[in-house]
Parts: structure tokens; sequence; C-alpha cells
């Protein structure tokens, strides 16, 4: 796995003699540009390989390792709320001149401290992060500690007073739950890929991801106020995109008492669901209302479209980045945790509770 | 931007000296585990910081610089088709205990040339890249001069022999084109985000991505099979997600002779293309047949469901991937250039053009 140790400098003279031709027919070569002959083109290069040949440019920045960059770790970079979150992160950071590197930890935090691991390796000057778990942050701290600023993106930690943005999220799955209550519904499940050993009894305090635990708490709220009791029995935790996964969800929509409404906590979650509602042959919104949050690209031309909680994902992006350009500048105010607005876009995929009777009993 | 020069190591009994608690307080409040109150805390992560104390783990890293990683640089990370391809490349590395630090080329050279010099200047161990131009390349030359291994990802350049992983582009356009043209289609266009100055007059040679030519070709060659003339008038390139692009997708449809199918380059495009043929009124497939490269997860979902080229993404990720460590474990043999290959799946997006007929004087 090792590079052999950096040769003296070897520059195109040196390639241009050991393949016997011109300096201009070599540089030609190793620049990308002009006419050689195939026969030429591979000596230089058989030659630019055997002695390790390295460009300028990149010996340079080689040498100093400092470009200018910052270390981005999101939870799953295949889920879009990551990936436009970075770009609202690397937009930032062009306009600074400042490179990003991406990781992921597929949620997973040791895979998280892997990855910072590596990051930090490579000399970035900063760290972005969305934490995997609140429970599990002493690599976190380490950062926190270091001359390393440390940024967290969409999942604050209560015991890491650093730079931090995320989205109202207790308030928005209260909003988005309240849209569902005054519809008439009182079986209402709450759908997350979070996985949480054994059932939810009151234990929000296990709940280890910030975001995760927020909204549950703001579905709780919601369900309380409209005297719904017990809803926490119907928060499903690990409703990811695996095959156990999928055989839950049909269970509990093929159940007797199966809910008539239900909250997904992001849009992966949600287009699973909307599949599986579907193969068990029941409609949205007659036989299921359902709203998700994220305002992912598929929610508006599904048949019906999805209400949604339209998060500012690229705002988030953005605004973290800022306040950690801010801190390489110098910076050194107290941290700041930015808290963005949600809303929510209201589709045709919740239906009022007389709809659903009317269906059940037609 | 740049940190403090490196302080000689500084040990948790300095950060407790400086703190004035113990070394076992210090420790716990460092390592993050045990309890401390609030006062302590603060105590002792202030004199971490100000004496810029680095756990040992993390200073071990930064001084060795290496530990198995892979730099991969892919042309859009919005889009789902590179982060899946992304997830192959990620657990075949996971496998042989080597990291994967990913950077956006925007598809745009400069910021591929960019990505990759901090890449290199992070001394990753080996790259793979999808190219975002095939008439700019020195940058790939140069690494492919070096001593870093490059592999390239479902774009091959002809002009770099090195590992390369595509799929076979051309043959899967050929094949969704005849979808098209045995359905009687005889006004097919085809739209790529992919921009070329100007109109494509049969110059091919001016397409700078493998993967865009070799499916216009496909395209060509199917419409040349079903005799239909001057097939090229009906290829669209920069249909990707701007404004613009939205306002000539409009024109387009609402010629008086628009096409009555559309082959589209990729799932992004794609779902641009279903929002403005509804937004005009139109429907698929009565109006208008789609057939869209990359079985996104949306294209199953609307109604009707869309006949996608069904690449072998995760595939396409997990080889390269097991071609560019290979190298790094010293395998030396010749590059190798593997064709995956694509099947259709058909769905409902198609009619036959009596249909159409039917509808337009209906």
């Amino acid at each position: 796995m090792k590079r052999p140790p950096k040769a003296p400098s070897i520059t195109v003279s040196d390639v241009a003699r050991q393949a016997k031709v011109s300096k201009a027919t070599a540089a030609r070569v190793l620049g990308g540009y002009g006419r050689v002959s195939k026969t030429v083109r591979a000596a230089v290069l058989e030659a630019a390989k055997a002695l390790d040949y390295r460009p300028n440019e990149l010996a340079r920045s080689m040498t100093t390792g400092r470009s200018g960059s910052i270390g981005v770790v999101v939870g799953d970079i295949e889920n879009p709320f990551f990936s436009l979150a970075v770009r609202g992160i690397s937009d930032v950071a062009r306009l600074s001149g400042i490179n990003v590197i991406l990781a992921n930890s597929g949620e997973q935090v040791e895979a998280e401290k892997n990855a910072i691991r590596v990051l930090m390796a490579k000399q970035v000057d900063g760290l972005i992060v969305t934490p995997a778990q609140s429970g599990e942050i002493a690599h976190l701290v380490e950062i926190a500690c270091s001359a390393c600023p440390l940024a967290l993106l969409d999942r604050a930690l209560p015991d890491l007073d650093v730079d931090t943005v995320t989205v109202d999220d207790r308030d928005a799955a209260l909003r988005a739950t309240r849209i569902l209550t005054r519809a008439g519904h009182t079986r209402i499940a709450y759908m997350t890929a979070a996985v949480l050993s054994g059932d939810f009894r009151g234990g929000e305090s296990r709940i280890n991801t910030s975001t995760v635990r927020e909204r549950i708490l703001g579905f709780l709220d919601a369900c309380q106020e409209a005297g719904i009791e017990r809803a926490e029995r119907n928060i499903r935790f690990g409703s990811g995109r695996s095959e156990t996964s999928r055989a839950a969800m049909h269970g509990l929509l093929q159940s007797p008492d199966r809910p008539t409404a239900i909250l997904a906590s992001d849009s992966v979650v949600a287009l699973e669901l909307f599949k599986t509602i579907r193969e068990c042959g029941l409609h949205i919104p007659q036989d299921m209302s359902l709203i998700t949050f994220h305002d992912a690209d598929w929610t508006s031309v599904t048949t019906p479209p999805i209400t949604v909680i339209d998060q500012p994902v690229y705002a988030l992006g953005k605004s973290v980045a800022e306040l950690l350009i801010r801190r390489l500048k110098g910076d050194d105010r107290p941290p700041e945790r930015i808290i963005l607005p949600t809303t929510i876009i209201e589709r045709m995929s919740v239906a009022q509770v007389p709809d659903v009777i009317t269906q059940a009993t037609a």
C-alpha cells in the first residue's frame, strides 16, 4: 500500500533523456497537448512511470500539504437530503477558494470515527459533521479540543458547544402531526430509519440522534394535544431500506388495527412506504394518509403528490459552511447555534377521517 | 487559514496540570467517558484548547499521513447514479480496510483538476475518477504517469490506457431507441444534460464525454436502422436542472412538430422532463413516450411508471474499486477495460404510434 520513498525531483528533461526523445516531445506527452506518435507516446509514459515523474504543480501541493480544504462527514450520501446539503457547503466553500472533501458514515459511529481520523490525518483545515449518535462523542470532543474548527450539520449535540445549524425539527413534526390530527386521525404512526433496540416506551433519552429525538417529541406533543393516548406505541424504528424493514412495513399495513396516517422521518423511508402501501393494495390518501420530512424530487410527481415538510436543506449546508469558514479566518466569538425554520407544503396525500370510514365500509 | 506550527506533543498530564485537575479527571473529560462537573469539564476543555492538545491516535495518524485511502472524484454527487456507484466503491474498500474520500467535480473540468490536486496533496493511495471531459485530460495523464494508481468509472478515455469500468452505453441506447422505433415513433428526441456549443451536426467528435458520445451513436444507429432521416436534429444538449433548460423543454414540447417520444440520458433529466410534460398538459404515454437511462427510485412510483435502462450502477462502483485495490496491492498486469451489460425494464411509458394519432385527432 505504500508508495516508494519520494525520489529527488524528477523533471521533464529526466523523462526525455530516459525515453530518448526531445524535451519538447516529452512535454507534449506529459502535458497531454499536441500530436506525437503512439510509439513515442508509449516510450515517454513508460519512462515517466519508471522514474516516478510528478509534474511540478502536484509536487508543490504535495510538499505544502495545505490547500485550504474542509472535510465533511455525512450520515448517508445516498440520501438526497445530504447530497443537497453538501451542494450548499460546496458552493460557499468555492467562493472562499476552499475545497471540500467528503466521507460517508453510513450512520455508523465507528465509520464516523474512522472517517474523521482519516480527514484529520489528511490535515483538513476544518470539519463539518452530522453526528451519527449523541451518546458516543469522544472523538468529536477531541476535535473540539484541538485547533481544528468543528461545526455540526443538522444534528445538535447538547454536550458539545460548537457551531451548529439545525432545523426546527420538534416544531416541524408538531405542525405536520397536527395536520393529521385535525383531519381526524387518531391512529398515526411515526416511522424512522433510526434504530432503537426494543420498543419505545417514553424512553426518549435512549434516542441518540437529536433530529430523531426532537421529531418524536414533536409528534408526541401533537398527539397529546389531540388527546391520543399511548401514541408512542406507533413509533416504528428501523424503517430503512432493508428487507426486514420492508417485511415489518407489510406487517403493519396488513394488521387489523393498522394506522390511518403515517408521518415519515425522511424521504427514503417515505418512498419505501409509498411502494409498500401500493403493494398492499391500499390507496393514498383514502386508505392511508402520508406526510414526510424532506421535499425530495419524487414527492411531487407521484399520484397523489405527497405533503412534505420542506427543510431548507441547501441553506442548512450554506450556513454551516459560512460558520466554519468564519472560524478558519480566525473568528473566535462564542459558538453559534442556528435553527432554521421549515415550511409544510400541503399536497394531496392527507384525507379527512370520514373519507377513510366511508372507504372502509363501502 | 494555517494552523499554528505543531507544538511538541502535549499529553493528558499537561492538560491536567494547566486545568489544575487530576490526570484521571482530565482523561475522563478528554475521553468523553465518566462523570465530571460542568465547571471542571469546561476548565479541562479550555486548557486542552489553549495547549492545542491532540490525542495520541490523531497525532499518530497525522504523523504517518498514510492510512490506506482512495480518492473518488464524481461528476455530480446529487445524481443518484453516482451516489449508488460510490456505495459500491465504499463497500469493497471497507472490506480491504481502505477509506474512501470523495470530491465532486460538478461536471466541470477545472473543478475536477482542482479536486484531483487536493486529493493528491492529501496523499491518497489511489484515485477513481469519472472524467468530465475526454478532450482535456492532461491532469489525468499526469496521474497515470505517477506512481498513484488511477481507474476510470463509467467513462472511458480512448487516449488513457488505465483500468476502466463502463457499461454498454451504445448498445443500451440502441436497444432503448429500438423500442421506440418499433412502436412506430419517427420523431424521437434524445435529451442530455451534457453541453455542446452550437447544434449537433454529425459532429460526434466534438462530444467530450464518452458516455454521451456512445449513447448518441447508439441512438443514431437505431434511427438509421428505422429509416429516420436527420435524427440528429432532435438531439438536445444542456437539458439539466437549470431555468434555461426548463424553458427549452417547454419550447420543444409546445412546438407544432414536437417529438412523440424522448430518450433521456439520465434520471435527473428525465424527472425534469416528466414534470415539464405534465406542466404542458401532455400525458405519458398517450402524448409522449419516455424512456430514461438509470432505474432511479422515483421511476417506478409515477403514473405511469417509466421504462428504464437499468445500469448495474452498484456493480460498476464495486468493479472499479476491485481493480484499483488490486493495483494498490502491487498487481501490474496490463490495464483492464471492463464493460458491464445493461438491461431494459419495460414499464408503461411507451405507447404505439397509432395511440398517439388517435389521441391527437380525438
